[in-house]
């Protein structure tokens, strides 16, 4: 078992069942903007090996608080499991600072933290990245990775030692786009009750609750492709826990994020 | 199982265990360049899944004729097993053509291709490469690709289309140099028995027969490398039947590869 959160990014069960492994979602909670508790995890991690955590988190745009990563740390040692962190929004948080659960007390030895070039510096198709971890359990890592990807492309190489030595001006430059667009999409939303976005000070998403229209979140992302040529993704794709939720993707330059999600609102409103 | 050819592409053997399948070599034998027969493969293949070969080969440089060709087939169908053929060197054919053996009678419904930039067009570090097969089979390939690499990046899809519409013309200026250094090296071997080298025709390898110098292609590669600062790797790293042989890359400069093979030549007299 390699337990995923719910919601999760899309790919990650059939990456895992793609190996042979099997997993297990962790099934949170709406109202708790799907930060797991102990008591979460503890229900399904039994005879399991690891636990696969994402903060800040896609599709939800939530960071994961202290408390969060303690809970996430107790389960995990209590139940004497891996912790591999997916930490590729490291660089995108908006208030207060980053905080990796391998800097909590007896998590440096069993804790995989995955970063990547991909968000922080805008480089998705490169597929640069790398893992933190206890030397032995990177030892093997490399040599897997010898036999797998051999190796990242000397000129991926060169353009990302060229990225991080341009240091936080760049990753400041690349985030900012996403406070701003979050700061645009709270000034569209106020003042209606039809759309509720989760709290997010991270990565580069919306999670919009829609139940109040009475559809699915994939009976409403369908109705709105159909009818107004907006894309966004129906929770129900991330996991059962995120069903009657949207993921917006900040993605569009200001005007067009502002005009869709104008008209996203009104089709909400309309519906209720 | 997972048939590989004995000599076989180094890495072959763990990347294959990485992903729980058990590989079982086919032997074959110096005395036939490394070809395989159907009685080499026929004494292994029982409960076997698929069949894996590399023509022209890595590290032999040898180009599977048709009956090698023909004698694969019949032991593929025999046991009825799905072919894995890494065509990779598919451009760099010095004499006659390349033949597939998707090609032969009864094959393509069980053969999957696979092609790449990184030979043909010199673009190793690219990771831009191509599977042919059955329709059923690509879907299923297709959904794997998704959540493992996710595709390959833009601007390797554009250098790769740009390489691809230069047409055969690139190609050749690809392979030239080794069809040239080859003949160099047919040059440097002769009137002298310390070293022989096999029959090759493609790739970019030499394999060398150094067993009449008593030592192991491992005892030799050290000392080779220790003496005189030339590295080749050791037959022995390709799996047990090449053992007592070496194999040179033709990938250095022409001055240099003849410097090097002519050093490695008098080292192998010094021995016998």
């Amino acid at each position: 078992m390699l337990g995923s959160y719910n919601p999760y990014y899309v790919t990650y069960p059939v990456t895992l069942r793609a190996l042979g492994l099997a997993p297990v979602p962790v099934a949170t909670d709406p109202a708790r903007a799907f930060c797991p508790t102990f008591g979460q995890i503890d229900a399904v991690a039994g005879g399991g090996r690891s636990l696969l955590i994402n903060s800040p988190n896609n599709p939800t745009g939530t960071v994961y608080d202290r408390a969060t990563l303690e809970a996430v740390a107790r389960a995990t040692l209590a139940h004497d499991l891996w912790l591999i962190s997916d930490e590729v929004y490291d660089t995108q948080v908006w208030q207060g600072a980053h905080l990796s659960p391998r800097a909590l007390p007896g998590m440096a030895g069993r804790t995989l933290v995955i970063g990547s070039m991909s968000k922080s510096h805008a480089m998705t198709g490169s597929r640069a990245g790398w893992i933190v971890g206890p030397a032995d359990a990177i030892a093997h890592l490399m040599n897997l990775a010898t036999h797998t990807t051999y190796g990242v492309p000397g000129f991926v190489q060169d353009a990302a030692l060229f990225a991080l030595t341009e240091g936080e001006a760049l990753e400041q430059r690349v985030s900012a786009p996403f406070v701003r667009r979050h700061a645009l999409a709270e000034r569209v939303l106020a003042g209606q009750n039809a759309v509720r976005a989760l709290p997010s000070i991270g990565a580069m998403y919306l999670m919009l609750d829609i139940r109040a229209t009475g559809l699915s979140g994939e009976g409403f992302a369908m109705s709105l492709l159909e009818q107004h040529a907006i894309a966004v993704m129906p929770g129900e794709s991330f996991g059962a826990c995120a069903a009657g939720h949207l993921r917006v993707a900040m993605t569009v330059d200001d005007d067009t994020f502002v005009t869709a999600l104008t008209t996203l609102t009104q089709f909400a409103k309309g519906l209720t």
